[in-house]
């Protein structure tokens, strides 16, 4: 066997899972997105198995209104805890997988993430990662003082400056800075303690941050944006991308539309790893792997399966469950609702079928096979240059992260696709990440 | 011995302890405070001595300007960890303890707290506490977009306003919300989750919170004002104030004045906890108790003992070290200044001898004896209706800590004045506070 460059795993674990109705499931137990148990219990088998990090997606509020009517009062995604107080307490009970909280830079502020992120890295001695959005939801907006979410521009706009100030803060402390000479007295050589003195069209920040430089420079950056402005600051600043694709062509476009942007910033095409999400039903057999698919989406409720397509194409529980899917009658329609509706047409979906492939893992890919089977897909996409690694969002937890290990991991590994062992300590040792450089240095 | 009213413990744990040069201490490792290592040994130490909480103050950048020059560089109050997250952390490796934070209302979002609050809570089973603040520097207003530290009427009125936006948000979820019925599909009661549509004069939130209804129904409160608006947030909200007073007579004006303003919000004078700082130097005898209390200060250069004055008073650089203290000269004098300046009048201190207190506790009120001797003062302000508790400001950590438990306790012990076991599991149970109501049940 050859030595083959090494997939990234990164396991997704918001709520119970992907699935709508993980909830339900007869092994789940429906309280556990808010008992920090449950999360020690992934993160740790997630440890075991060996992948890169944990990762816990984030919307700050509760997003689905109850549209349609009754759909609310069926989701389990309405009580969670934050991620980043539950992602600090699971690094003291974790030891080397990477810990990616979301965090949004459109309701935030520079220095508390600075600070935040920096703390964790030092928390969990270099494991922190934080997955850059800009929110999406009115809900969320009429948390913070406004009536409906800030448009596109003006949030991308904020969101790329955001980034600068906490990288800037990030720089604060050269790594030598503190000599803590108990002899002189002195604590910290002032020279290598730098304020920022941001001023920019978004924020003022002076600093220096109050948190010394962190175990990996600075924490892992994540990204998942699909339109212009988020990929360049993928391409500037992020070391992983999470993506969405669901077939390989549009997947191998993104991909390579990603990484010709990193020339530019100087960086070369392996500093930035994609990682499409992918949420996987699998089994002994292909039959149980279908079951399985098949019993969950039994337990999903019409109305709960159509507020999945709420958000991207509005209301359609007036139209028949199983007819076609109606052209959106919004003009603006989303990146998402577009790559709903593609698959829609190529594969002659009905509403119904189109909520369940939805609901089932809250719009990300679903891949229903046995272990080779789906290896067979994942390699596929490592091979043709679409992947470097993939974001597993099990459709229900922890269940079907015991599947994962229990099907996929050793198909890996038998191809020699994924390690046996951590490379490092730290996530970007692990990810083979660059030490960035302190800009003062 | 008759049982008699059990005092309440805090441990204050910033930095490595109160004392300005606790870094400097032979057996004090420099780098602490950005250890997880560090805290936890702090912590289990302090929880299997059964104190109620530890607590974590903050400040939002480095106070400190280099003020007077070369000060800067010669504290260890500059690097540290953000305390929200690093109690997260704390709390997946204790499991009575309480665990504050301190928050400022000037420069976050209600939204943020009360869902990480809310989520502390959850993480750590019914243990988390907020300690409200409304910061007080320019150095923290240059990191949010401002040149100045918001004025004292807005920044009270605002946290006062803030506060109840917090305590509507954690009223989202009645407790018995999540129905979590599998057989029906209906996760929880829709007539149980709350929207709190408030609009006032500094925040429009309309929630809910995406956080069930915690362990404890709210996390605990904590308040230290001394100001009008300040004790009036205590009085109609918290559960615990740290106090500052540096002699029983004005720590029982404080104290009634505290609890008089208990009545007008329909609370018992026992609903809310009084709890002074001490920063406490002991040994066997009382001459060791002051050889570490002067060791320590031997280690004090005069410049840093200077900047300890410099937030109150301003530059006195430019007197001499063993004089008088001199009046200050910005008219405005804060009430902590008022208290440092009434403090040398009264025992007739120098500049040295006042920094030399002043940075021996940063402010703390400091004791100096044999547990005996301690435990004597203690109990006097108890006896007197001063104080129904207090706050431990160990001069080092994890040494203060350990002396304090080596030479105090028993001490209290033996005279009936704290307990011996935890009464309860939450911070709530121990502290003997009753569950809040939740306003729609
Ligand atoms: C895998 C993945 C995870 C995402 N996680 C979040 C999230 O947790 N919170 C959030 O507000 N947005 C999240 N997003 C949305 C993205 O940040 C982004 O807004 C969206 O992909 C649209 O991209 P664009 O705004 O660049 O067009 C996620 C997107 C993807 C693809
Ligand atoms: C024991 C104690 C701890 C405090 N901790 C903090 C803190 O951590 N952060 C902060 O900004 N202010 C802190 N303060 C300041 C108070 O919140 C308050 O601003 C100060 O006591 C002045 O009170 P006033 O503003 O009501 O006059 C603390 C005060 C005391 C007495």
């Amino acid at each position: 066997m050859t030595t083959r460059p090494q997939i990234k795993l990164g396991l997704s674990m918001r709520y119970l899972g992907y699935h709508a109705a993980a909830w339900r499931h007869p092994d789940a137990d429906p309280a556990g997105a808010s008992k920090l148990s449950h999360f020690i219990r992934v993160a740790q088998t997630a440890e075991a198995a060996k992948f890169d990090m944990v990762f816990l997606a984030d919307g700050i509020g509760i997003r689905a209104r109850d549209e349609p009517p009754g759909a609310l009062s069926q989701s389990a995604q309405t009580a969670e805890l934050e991620p980043l107080t539950l992602l600090s307490a699971l690094s003291a009970v974790t030891s080397r997988i990477g810990l990616v909280s979301t965090a949004s830079t459109t309701y935030n502020e520079p220095f508390h993430i600075a600070r935040k992120f920096a703390s964790l890295d030092h928390i969990s001695g270099g494991r922190a990662g934080w997955n850059i959005v800009t929110s999406w939801s009115d809900a969320e907006a009429r948390n913070f003082n406004r009536e409906e979410h800030v448009e596109y521009a003006t949030r991308y706009e904020r969101a790329a400056e955001f980034v600068e100030v906490v990288k800037g803060l990030w720089d604060s402390w050269e790594e030598d800075a503190l000599c803590m000479d108990k002899a002189s007295g002195r604590f910290f050589d002032p020279a290598k303690l730098h304020a920022l003195n941001h001023v920019g069209k978004h924020f003022r920040v002076q600093g220096p941050l109050s948190v010394k430089r962190t175990p990996q420079g600075r924490p892992i950056l994540v990204q998942a944006g699909v339109s212009e402005v988020g990929m360049e600051i993928a391409a500037a600043s992020a070391e992983v991308v999470y993506a969405v694709s669901h077939d390989l062509e549009t997947g191998l476009g993104y991909y390579n539309n990603l990484k010709d942007r990193l020339e530019k910033y100087g960086r070369g095409r392996d500093e930035l790893k994609v990682m499409p999400g992918l949420t996987i039903f699998t089994g002994h057999t292909e039959s149980e792997a279908r079951e399985k698919y098949d019993m969950m989406n039994a337990l999903v409720p019409p109305q709960l399966g159509l507020s999945y397509l709420y958000g991207q194409m509005g209301d359609l529980s007036a139209y028949p469950l199983d007819g076609p899917v109606p052209e959106p009658t919004n003009p603006k329609v989303r990146s998402i609702a577009r790559n709903l509706l593609t698959m829609a047409r190529n594969d002659n979906l009905s509403i119904r079928d189109l909520y369940t492939i939805t609901a089932a893992g809250f719009g990300t890919r679903v891949l229903i096979g046995t272990g080779p089977q789906v290896v067979d897909e994942m390699e596929a996409w490592v091979d043709a240059g679409a992947a470097d690694g993939f974001n597993i969002c099990p459709p229900i937890l922890p269940l079907g992260l015991d599947d994962f290990v229990t099907f996929i991991m050793p198909e890996l590994r038998r191809r020699g696709m994924f390690r046996t062992e951590y490379e490092g300590t730290t996530l970007r040792e692990n990810l083979g990440a660059k030490m960035p450089k302190n800009r003062y240095s």
